[in-house]
This record gives C-alpha cells, structure tokens and sequence, in this order.
C-alpha cells in the first residue's frame, strides 16, 4: 500500500527563531502589523510504500531522526494517510 | 480575536524539487528505499489579531503574496484558527 506523508520540521519553541523574528519585522514594515510570532520551519511531503500503516510510520519517523530534523533544535510532527 | 494560521509554501508541482531528489537519494542511501517522491518546502507559524475570519484569512493572503512565497516557483495553502 502506497502512504503520504506530510511532515512538519520546526524548530523548538524554547529557541529563538532568528528566520521567524525577520519575517516578523518585515510583514510590520509591508504594513501587516496585526501579524506576530512568526515561526518558520520545513515542510516535507512524502510517500511511503508499505505494507501496514505501522510500517509506514515507523518508516517516516526513521527519516525524520536520520535526516530531516536536527533533533538539538527541531521537533517533528508527522501527519500520514494511505492512498491506495 | 486572535487566529493562528498554519501556512505550507510547497514548490509547484510541475517544477522539479532538487532538494526534494537531493533527499529521496539520501534517504535510499540509509536503507529507506520505500521512501518516494520528496518534496520540500517551507511551514510558517504566525499569529494574527484581527476582528473576523475574513480580515484574518485576507491579511494571511497578502504576506503569503507580499514576503513569504515566490508564485513563480511556489504555491501556498492557509490553515486558520481562532484562538481566542
């Protein structure tokens, strides 16, 4: 069976987000001052053939801690469903 | 009212995702050859105060259009929430 995967990489919430604070300041200069707390990470969308969709999560949490995240300043969410 | 918006800035699907290819070798590369069809892209957090939906979608639109994504190489999909 075929998986997507939509994977959301952010960096953890007790670290300054330099990229998000940036965004912040330039939305207020654009004018957009009713906008705060910017937050920036990575989205990643993915698919998973496997056999169960135990075996597919396990797969997507395997790349997220091999390769995707920085486990030091990133956190993940994983958000999977089965395509056929 | 305050809203919180979950904004994906994913590459257009008819472009090639070199850092999406770059990963799916990668990740061959670790043994997770059930792993097809990386793409990658951006998730921004932000948090508008605003007095409807309406005025809040809208003000998500423009810094989608304004400063967070390139609509020639890039798409944008918007999740709202009140939050309080």
């Amino acid at each position: 069976m075929t998986y997507k995967a939509e994977i959301n990489v952010m960096p953890l919430k007790e670290l300054l987000d330099p990229q998000g604070k940036a965004v912040t300041s330039g939305l207020k200069n654009l004018g957009l001052d009713e906008i705060s707390n910017v937050r920036i990470g990575k989205h990643i969308y993915l698919e998973i053939e496997a056999d169960s969709e135990e075996k597919a999560k396990s797969s997507a949490e395997e790349s997220c801690k091999k390769l995707l995240s920085n486990p030091i300043m990133e956190y993940f969410e994983i958000d999977l469903e089965e395509v056929g």
